[in-house]
């Protein structure tokens, strides 16, 4: 075991944010090691993934993380290298990928935990073979039907769901067009990810570099983020077009929500669009299959995973933080030394 | 031919409304007979059927009933006799259903004509036979996916459509929950339609009503109105729920629509909700199909069609007003004498 054997290091919620989200609604922690029960297993955190989804945890409220409570550690899911067993299913120093949540050490169910390969490295176990990694694929083959015809819009582009998408629907063939929070991005998605055009969001001329992008209509909307670019997305889908709701990053870091988009559902039927939103957790009995087809996709060269990653623990609501200002790439990782 | 064989009676658009719909925006005109030109058919207006969606063709703006101008021939879709033709594949005296606007007599090519059975009721031919049964089935079956096990919320419930929809609906076994605009109306879903429950949009204590009537929530809403029970039910579908986009009539009577519902896209991501709006052009295939069932629906008592009938053309612009304010129940037809 690294650091002291007797003490652990959380990062727990302090106080749910009023507004943006702030380094002060953490706090880090030191308490004594958790005890091994029991049946269960001690886990080692190597590194967790953060994305904004775990924003809307934060809310005071019941969502799809769960509710959370002041004083929680924060959830999240992580790689762990088990460093005491007492689950004859677990060896000491076999990797897993576990909720871990941000702490250095957890007690797990053995029920909980799935063994990982101890050679890969845990930035593409979280990030492109992980969470954002699957998120990406079913939403886009299986809720969005991608086809190589498609004009693909995808926000939050630069994301750790995005960035996968954007490529996913590269290689097969697909136009696509990202819309991300910087010009520095967009520069990147063109350039390295190999995006028929990019929009910065932030740009005075949104509107008009959004209409001038999509004026061959959109067929299939990966929607990371709700908000603006949904309601310009709206306006611009082709008929039959497609809307994967995946996540809504807009909305998350902020009392106020912005109010629904104009024009549901009068543009719907108009264009006959579909919206659908979706989770990975109803598609737990394919995951492998996803992870092998993105793997040949890694290995052929036609995905790229990038990643923005943190040096230790402390630096996680920073990490988180900067994610949500959109000034991470990729996957966001923060290793846990 | 009747009334005067030289005259031609039409109802036609005066003015666009600003705000709601009035009378004083459409004026009768009498004109000449129109001319039968070389392979066109004469056509006598028998009936015509009026539904919501019109009154998005109201708006001095293209739309899914294409762009209107000041002083065109209110656009409708009628059953008319052949008076005239010189067309060899229909014959005076055939019955069609046709686009024959508000007006007593049409010149139709013969290529825009569909023959009819000479001895069906027109109001039925329009209504549960026409686009409304049609709408009805292809949202509620194709777009829906309805099932036995399915609890099935409709708004506009005594509409034209949504009449249809819910008796569809109970007849393939399903639980039906109406939403309709007056207390009479709640009665005659429950009493003469069999729906298991029915709530009155107006009432001062209907969230609290319609709380209480999806407590098991919505597997399946089908959405003629948009609006306020769009954004109600948005926060009571089930997991998998489907909602169908028919149409959005609480948005067409008015110059100023409601903002878009709130919780879109997150709602639809937390319970994995899929949105689909739909226009039956695209089914021409299967009308055949869909009018065989709804037919037999007829034929066996488990759909009983409800008319509000008027009695004159020059009534329609009235009819279309009580429409859109909640006061007609079932099909509108206006008969044209």
């Amino acid at each position: 075991m690294k650091k002291s054997d007797n003490e652990n290091t959380q990062i727990v919620i302090s106080s749910f944010p009023d507004g943006k989200l702030k380094e002060s609604n953490f706090s880090v922690q030191t308490t004594t090691m958790p005890k091994l029960s029991p049946g269960s297993v001690l886990c080692r955190t190597m590194a967790v993934t953060i994305g904004a989804g775990l924003r809307a945890g934060l809310q005071g409220s019941a969502n799809y993380t769960g509710a959370t409570s002041i004083g929680d550690v924060m959830a999240g899911s992580g790689i762990a290298v088990v460093e005491a067993s007492n689950s004859q299913d677990f060896m000491v120093g076999e990797r897993v990928r576990a909720s871990t949540g941000w702490q250095r050490y957890s007690i797990q169910k053995p029920e909980n935990l799935i063994k990982v390969d101890a050679s890969a490295d845990p930035s593409l176990l979280l990030g492109s073979l992980g969470t954002n990694g699957l998120t990406a694929y079913f939403g886009l083959m299986d809720i969005g039907q991608v086809t190589k015809n498609d004009t693909v819009l995808v926000s939050a582009a630069a994301g750790s769901v995005g960035h996968m998408v954007c490529q996913m629907a590269k290689a097969i063939g697909a136009r696509v067009i990202g819309v991300t929070g910087s010009d520095k991005k967009c520069a990147k998605l063109v350039d390295e990810l190999g995006l028929d055009a990019a929009i910065n969001r932030r740009s005075d001329n949104f509107r008009a570099e959004f209409k001038s992008a999509t004026q061959d209509r959109v067929d299939l909307y990966f929607d990371n983020t709700g908000g603006k670019i949904l309601q310009s997305a709206l306006f611009r889908m082709a008929v039959g077009g497609r809307i994967v709701c995946c996540g809504a990053a807009s909305q998350y870091d902020t009392a106020s929500p912005e109010p629904g988009p104009r024009g549901i559902p009068g543009l719907l039927v108009n264009n006959r669009v579909k919206m659908q939103g979706f989770l990975i957790f109803d598609y737990a009995e394919k995951f492998d299959e996803a992870r092998f087809a993105i793997n040949q996709w890694i290995e052929n060269g036609d995905i790229n995973p990038k990643v923005t990653n943190y040096g230790n623990l402390e630096e996680a609501p920073r990490a988180f933080i900067e994610l949500l200002n959109g000034n991470t790439y990729g996957t966001t990782i923060v290793s846990v030394d």
